[in-house]
């Protein structure tokens, strides 16, 4: 069956203490709802809603940048999760089949419990989903008769028999999107918070002699977030599986607890992950390669056999063939380091080239920016970039060429040549010999007349 | 009332096998001497008198260091703790109000707690500060009657049904100066262990008719340090409540537990932390900043939309403008950044000032030291220093200047001027692959020989 | 008596998901196998021997960098732990004495434990080392009359009397070598495996008259090591102690758990570790050095009073004498720095002396490669290297000398002398302003065109 998400993202998250509206608070280095909107893929739905509200300009905009075909709506009035999900009505226009409804601040919700959802759907009309609480709280109580879902009952409506009950509504709801945009004409504020809610819409359906039910997951899933408190708990959860998951696919992390990965990292076996490795967005790295101590890498590609760090920075458009050295206090940005370059030292590469099996010196620096533009540098292979050569972009160094130490290159240096452009040293002597007298003697004069 | 602090600061510390005497380790970059002080000054004390003994002169040093006008007294044998605030008297000539003896390796003790003692002086002439024990082992006991304090018996005086009691003495103690050192004068050493008790003075007080009583505060807030590893049980117990206190203020943390506070460190609401950031002290950090993977601050100053690191190291008397960035491998010292100016690769910036907007290129170094003295680099506002540029102090560059990549400049530069200071490059055809075959020649001959 | 060891590193470690033979994963830094021979070294082994089997060449290669003297024998197919032993017999040949049976990952074993095997061999034929298992699960159990080991039951040949027992083999088994390895002849493999148990042993040497008895020790020391996850385990188990170790012994450890050892760190007292710093194999670090944040050491040596940091990596060869000052972002390598020599920013020193008291001025560069060989550096004492020296190697500074900011020193400095190789500043007046005008001229008329 055709599926549609629908994904609540309204909130402002005033417990956050933050510009920002909730969702946009990131784990692992996305935001929230991406979190929610990738478990919403294992679903393969034909159409995604968002339902923005606080900030609905920046929610927009991150949902679009997850994917261009995602749909915005409006909640401009926040009154409840039922008025928050027939917001999604306009933007259902055209589609038939099931909406279920996640939340921008639930980034947790596995494949397999959705899976379950959809195929709860054969047998009952509406699937509500709910877990077992530890401390059930405040939170809405799922009153079964054998599999059928008779009532959410909120917990300041419930009697003390249904307080007992420990099975919670997530609030997860899915359902046939025709009817549920039907039932949520028939549900009313006329309560304490003078809201509409979505989870009326169980009594409604089985008022009208619809059938409905849960699939119950793990807590962990459902944990929602509204305070910074529960976003590092968050964050914490997320790093510990992701740790896990990599160890168990062979990953060598000598110390796990020390890696911080990103939402979407990947890492081959064998790859040996050293302590204090922060991953942000976009990084691939191949089997066998090792990153080392201290390493910070981000939307980039790290090939078989490479070796990166301690103290190596790679940027977004960092690409290392099989076996590139980058070393420590090395800064590689938009730049392509093809089989078996190095650049081991101090050095700053960015828009470059860098060809098979070059070597880079220490205190290298492709001048990239004239202030205004940013320009390309383009070195051939086997190739010996001199230390401290500056290398004047837009600028090339040809294949078998050489830089002399110190060398501030302004033109391209054809094949196999040397390129120097330095003035020859000068021997004073005795001169430092009578600067250090003269300096010290102003030292003792000043601190005489202290 | 008005209040005098008296600190007792002489232990050696055996246990912290350290040659610096205990109340100097520090915790969260301050010595634990004045985690006490600091405590002590929600009482607004009038006078503060710090008892030293072992290292009398380096405590001494760091107690006038915390505040110059504390009055440090020597207590040159360590005869327990009655002796240790007898010597206090002298300091507290002419002083009329309430002693209260705090500890200088007991660095917890909370503003609310203090409050509630100053408080309980307004009914009791005596007040001692006690907590339920978890493990009361050989802790003193606090016999009470009611809210009357009736005695302090040691563990090793007490009866079978005295060691059950689990309120226990924390050795902090509140009344009138006058009477403390009165009383003092009547404690005896005839004990086993030959010293002069502060606990007698609860007895000797009740004798002479006068009232007692104890406030109980939190186990935690009593923890005493007397080995290195209660030392790092103390660290991490501050910086899990200084961590827990950002994320409650709306900073942004995604690994708080990577974050490691000084005690003094201020950060403001929407700042981001990311992992592993270690602040010194003297660091604030205003609203909105963004301070980046593996940075490291001390004494430093950080505006709103700026953007540090990673890997920045601001050493003490960096200022950073609005929305200045520092980034990977740079050194700020003593050095104002100002609005919108960037140093973003590979820089060190020390006993300078670069101007708006202005662009510092990566590599650039201001040579501030001459073998003997430091000098002063003044760089104007939108002025574009270029890759690898040293600026030999004392040196200016004028709004608008450039310098070219890789000039060494000793003169000032005129506003608008660019500034070269290089040799021409020059191509030397077919030399490098010369070089290399000859390289390799060699290589081969030495491979051959061995 | 004369001690054999027999150390048992055959295994493929399938659920490691790696290609490297399982032993040679590692530990702090070294491979398991390191761990286990540096437990039996304990009892002074006349002669070790190891059994390797998957990935053998490797294995040996990495047996013999710790020892040269061991003796490597081959288990080319996988048929049993009595099998494996029985290969170390011709490596036997012409020892007389003991052998004990210890496996290549079982990294935990202590001193005490296998001294204690030896102590019970003067009273039992056979000593096995058993422990009391919290899970027994499936380990053999050890069968007990008195102080006598009767047998060693397999879990699936156990009654439920048997399995009862959470007395543990951990495999680990003394007994004279000669008599090992006869009775290893009548072991047979009729059993559901196919294999030939070393555990049998007991069984056949009770059958024989001999006598047998059980050791035991703490479980955690025969923690077996068989996945990724039990490897971060170890070495997280590793970690703790050596931290504690550390505390115990008077170094400052402000935030212990962030900081990774080696496995033969030495650290002296009143040492400072400052949070994320890692040590490799072969450091030594003196009392009262200061190890900043984020420092990186390995193969080094830092004296007394030295500060290393915050960013400092020294690699092998780093050799600090005292009060020797290492910066941020600077690298040494395999180079001598003399007492009081100063390096302290943005600096790479290999292969290279510097004099006592030295100042290398921040982006100094010693060039020891010239793209096949690597030369030396040799800067003598009193020196003063102006920022972004070019040291091209082989080269030498003489005592006393200095050498002008940017130079770039191709040839010896005579001592008192000063190298200049740089090019004179010319200001080129208004040429800056025009050269912006230009570069914004041309984005306006891009954007223009966009």
């Amino acid at each position: 069956m055709s599926m549609a998400l629908i994904v609540l993202a309204a909130g402002k998250g005033t417990r956050m203490k933050s510009d920002s509206p909730k969702v946009l608070h990131r784990i692992a280095q996305a935001p929230m709802l991406w979190h929610a909107l990738r478990a919403g893929q294992a679903l393969e739905p034909a159409r995604t809603v968002v339902v923005a509200g606080h900030g609905a300009e920046a929610v927009e905009a991150s949902a679009l940048d997850y994917d261009p075909d995602i749909r915005v709506v409006i909640q401009s009035e926040q009154l409840g999760t039922g008025h928050a999900v027939r917001q999604a009505e306009p933007a259902l226009d055209g589609f038939d089949g099931d909406a279920i409804v996640l939340y921008g601040d639930t980034p947790f919700l596995s494949e397999e419990t959705l899976a379950a959802m959809q195929a709860a759907r054969q047998t009952h009309d509406v699937v509500v989903l709910g877990f077992q609480a530890a401390d059930p709280g405040r939170y809405g109580r799922l009153k079964m008769a054998g599999d059928q879902l008779d009532a959410i009952v909120e917990f300041k409506d419930a009697s003390e028999e249904e307080r007992a009950i420990t099975l919670c509504n997530s609030g997860v709801m899915a359902m046939d999107a025709g009817r549920m945009m039907a039932l949520l004409g028939k549900v009313s504020n006329d309560n304490a918070a003078g809201e509409y809610y979505l989870t009326d819409l169980v009594g409604l359906a089985r008022a009208e002699g619809l059938t409905a039910t849960a699939v119950v997951c793990d807590e962990a899933e459902t944990m929602g977030i509204n305070s910074r408190p529960e976003l590092a708990a968050a964050e914490q959860a997320f790093q510990a599986r992701a740790r896990a998951a990599l160890l168990e696919n062979g990953v060598a992390l000598p110390a796990p607890e020390t890696v911080h990965l990103a939402w979407d990292t990947v890492i081959g076996r064998d790859t040996e992950i050293e302590p204090n490795v922060v991953f942000g967005p976009g990084v691939t790295v191949e089997s066998g390669a090792r990153i080392r101590a201290f390493s910070h890498l981000e939307g980039c590609h790290v090939s078989r056999g490479a070796v990166v760090g301690p103290y190596a920075r790679l940027r977004p458009g960092a690409e290392l063939a099989e076996d590139v050295h980058v070393g420590n206090f090395v800064e590689i940005k938009n730049a392509v380091l093809r089989e078996g370059a190095k650049a081991n030292h101090l050095t700053y590469i960015g828009d470059a080239e860098v060809g098979e099996k070059t070597n880079i010196g220490a205190g290298t620096i492709t001048c990239n920016y004239d202030g205004v533009f940013k320009h390309r540098s383009v070195i051939g292979k086997n190739a010996f970039i001199g230390s401290n050569t500056m290398l004047v972009a837009p600028v090339s160094v040809g294949d078998g060429a050489m830089t002399a130490s110190g060398s501030v290159v302004t033109e391209d240096v054809p094949p196999g040549a040397l390129a120097v452009a330095r003035a020859r040293q000068v021997n004073k002597d005795g001169l430092a010999t009578k600067l250090f007298r003269m300096l010290r003697a102003r030292k003792d004069k000043q601190a005489g007349k202290a």
